[in-house]
């Protein structure tokens, strides 16, 4: 389908995503590697590049398709299946992406959250259960991702909890960086990083 | 300082220098290319590139000075001087970025919050005003930053609001693009971008 799809355009498909699905919602039928490019922040010939790069394709003079391109996307990224996801730590943190709104679009559906604090609030949308009965419960649950909103020094003892339970994504929270064996994949978040590109941004235009 | 940085550099400026600051602070003194590579998941030839590109520089057979390098990331990115900032929005989201633990490292301190809603629990560490107090607390708050903790549906009156009183940073997490007059500088944070990546990865490694 594709050939060979750099870091930095792996990063960018969602946005791409997320992009061609609000057109299509606003019933735009297509649209120019320009027009694509000023909403993106990218040139058009970047454009063009990224979009050859995982086998879209445009018309001279006409643009993209934007549904077909974003029913090709959809395919690319894995977004067209539900995902179930578990979310390990009901703190603040893992309250705040229980109730998250960004997520039905893409078909990632948390569905039970664990606390080793048998104490905590009820997030009010999902069960909470008790991190002892991780081993008994999570095979009924039929999870593919965990989301680890837990603190640092945990982490990857949590992980490799869940990894032998057969699970084989995580999205990490936990502001450190996790390690994976080959057959699993992770997405490290470290949120403080935009505040990154902000300042850096503040100081180009002298904020 | 430095030439043209790309906007795929700069994203990784950040973890460029939060991987160098975890270095520093084991006691490593220099590290090669090679090394820095593994750890970012770059090649060595990306990472001479990155780096030549802010004005930073290693010596043939040796490496980077670790220091040096993070010294000189921490001027590139602004992030040597402390940023006092402001919540909007004191829901899941708003609470969690209160007290969220990865922004000490880079000077970023939240220093209170406004909410419409009189009756939010108070989030504990932070002081907690109404919407309605925005213009006349503003001021005397000295912040730099706003970061957007709200619903899409009011985020660009509110960001709109937020300019007029000065603000010329914003971090938006309103899971909607927002735009800025060009003094003003926004990075909209879509959290959901990272389930994309990572249900990217889970397809190519067929998980």
């Amino acid at each position: 389908m594709a050939g060979y799809v750099s870091d930095a355009v792996i990063r960018r498909l969602p946005a791409y995503f997320r992009y061609l699905w609000t057109l299509e919602s606003k019933g735009v039928k297509q649209i120019s590697s320009k027009d694509l490019g000023e909403s993106m922040g990218l040139t058009p010939s970047q454009i063009r590049q990224d979009i050859n790069s995982f086998g879209g394709f445009g018309r001279q003079g006409y643009g993209y398709e934007v549904t077909e391109l974003k029913n090709h996307l959809q395919k690319v990224l894995g977004v067209n299946q539900e995902h179930r996801m578990v979310i390990i730590g009901a703190g603040r943190i893992g309250q705040a992406l229980a109730a998250y709104e960004g997520f039905p679009m893409v078909g990632f559906r948390p569905i039970a959250m664990f606390d080793v604090a048998a104490g905590r609030d009820e997030p009010g949308n999902l069960p909470l259960y008790p991190m002892q009965e991780l081993e008994e419960r999570l095979p009924d649950l039929d999870v593919s991702i965990a989301i680890l909103a837990i603190p640092p020094a945990p982490a990857q003892e949590v992980m490799d909890r869940l990894y032998r339970l057969g699970i084989r994504a995580f999205w990490n929270f936990a502001t450190v960086d996790l390690k994976c064996p080959g057959d699993a994949v992770v997405v490290n978040e470290h949120l403080s990083d935009s505040l990154g590109v902000l300042s850096y941004r503040m100081q180009q235009l002298g904020i």
